[in-house]
């Protein structure tokens, strides 16, 4: 394994060690509970925006905290759920007043500690919590560590609209139903060349034949679909948009399309791949009204991307150019 | 060779229809010339600012054209030159009668095309031309493709610097002077965990054994100082400082501290590695005044990292923290 660490014990709290060095003119850290917060927070009036999850998705979830996304992020362990103690703490911490809204993927160790923290703040800080829960990606039914689909590229783009949403004051009920609007509109599918290295396994999680790719590839390396060829970028792009367009139909309204690399898929590869998918879309008579390309929830070292298309009404448009101002996603500020 | 591309002849040009495809409400493009271009321009009376090199190191240069860095970038096939031909097309089409300043890192077939450009373009069209080379690697002297000393990331923060001084009109003297300066206070160091795949070779261009780096690789694959064991991250850390601590003093004022990511290399990886190189500056007496971690001048698929330190005076700066609105760098606008 080669990786730029001192100790696999320490690979978070290093990191948020160094996060800190970097960042402390606008984030605030609570090593304590390896939680991610907004320096001027909690702000009064408005709800508070919490999520969190493994690590190794950077940058998400903690290069998303800040004005116009999120109030805090719990980081857990390497592919590892955070521990209801951290999610207390970055839910007390936040809460102006206006109650918290949790960003949960629906993993399972996920969705049952934010569960369990959303109880526990509220009965011990009277703090009203609610949740999503997003289930974006097509690949499959049920998986290791999920019951149902896993929640992943709508995460982020969801971050991103409802925070704006919440910089504008609207309130927990309004902000819980727009984010079920943006986890029902969305779909995910991705594809893995290779498999990235968890510090502590030491080793590959999976491995794949030299002209192999992982069709519906997990953000932990889960298995998808199915092991297939690897094929041309114009093919694969193809297999991962008709598995989206075959699961909800994007024609009736405008989309943003996220192409997300997964770690180690140069910005190169993903441009080229974002002219096949456009290209696609257009054929099918679907009309992108905003995209995003990049590297933005990894899996660690993995070689790969992920497609996200999210239906995108006026006001989803609207949040989406609203200014945003993270470590990992900036505009209009 | 696990790539997401369609033919090997035709990544970069298939690459920027992508970006087009994403990018054109902001950016122009001449596919003929492959040329990047700020829609913009030519802006009367603003300098233009011109770089470009071999593509494979994405966001750097096509993705700082924008407000604030380049007017224009030249896009080389994969670790290859440019040819004069699209330095001029470039050149012609972002001088607004203030002359062009050619940004250009110091290897053998980059400077020569652009010199050959700056020279036809001025004859032909009458434009001003000045070039700055940049040549901040103190890994080595001599290399693959280079007399002297390579140019690296330096390149990256003397593009916003030099930027957002021709945004505020500076003219074509005063910015060759600033952007002498910027490079005579920055140098860089290297490393690579593995190589980098260039897809028409179809195979790494080095190998390493398992427990191996090579210390000052170039980001081209090109053979660094020497190949030592694996260490830890603030070993890997101390190596890369101490090389670049013994070429220049940084103890006279404060720096702007960049920690580049090479590709493959995590960006939990990335902020570890920051905050132990922040902690030996701060050993060293070295105050930062700024700081930047991210991929932002990449080797295709390389795991590894650079650092650079830049001596950064309260112009540079104020430069630094002007606003820039570019696909891969983005702030206070």
């Amino acid at each position: 394994m080669k990786k730029l660490i001192n100790d696999v014990d320490t690979v978070v709290a290093d990191a948020l060690r160094g996060m800190e060095a970097a960042l402390s003119d606008r984030l605030r850290f609570d090593h304590e509970n390896k939680v991610i917060l907004r320096k001027d927070a909690p702000k009064q009036g408005k709800v508070g925006l919490v999520s969190g999850g493994g690590s190794g998705h950077e940058p998400m979830h903690g290069g998303f905290v800040g004005l116009g996304m999120l109030d805090a992020a719990c980081a857990g362990e390497v592919f590892t759920s955070p521990v209801p103690d951290q999610m207390m703490a970055a839910t007390a911490a936040v809460d102006g007043g206006a109650g918290v809204l949790h960003i949960v993927k629906n993993y399972t160790g996920d969705v049952m500690n934010f569960d369990m923290a959303a109880e526990m703040v509220a009965e011990a800080e009277g703090v009203r919590v609610e949740s999503i829960v997003t289930n974006d990606d097509v690949a499959v039914q049920d998986s290791l560590y999920t019951a149902g689909r896993r929640g992943v590229g709508v995460t982020v783009l969801l971050e991103k609209i409802v925070g704006a949403a919440a910089e504008q004051g609207r309130d927990l009920d309004a902000l819980l139903e727009l984010a079920k609007k943006v986890n029902g509109g969305g779909r995910s599918m991705g594809v893995a060349l290779t498999s990235c290295t968890v510090p502590s396994a030491g080793e590959p999680t999976f491995s794949l034949e030299e002209d192999e790719m992982e069709l519906g590839i997990g953000i932990h390396g889960e298995p998808g679909r199915e092991r297939v060829k690897l094929g041309s970028a114009r093919e694969v792009a193809g297999m991962l948009v008709e598995a989206i367009l075959a699961d909800l139909d994007f024609t009736g309204s405008p989309v943003i399309a996220f192409v997300n690399g997964l770690g180690a898929t140069p910005l190169l590869e993903q441009y080229l791949m974002y002219g096949e998918i456009a290209r696609i879309l257009e054929g099918n008579g679907i009309t992108i009204a905003r995209n995003l390309v990049g590297s933005y929830m990894t899996s660690l070292d993995m070689a790969g991307l992920s497609v996200t298309l999210l239906q995108a009404d006026d006001d989803i448009v609207k949040l989406w150019d609203a200014p945003v101002n993270t470590p990992g996603l900036r505009w209009g500020c």
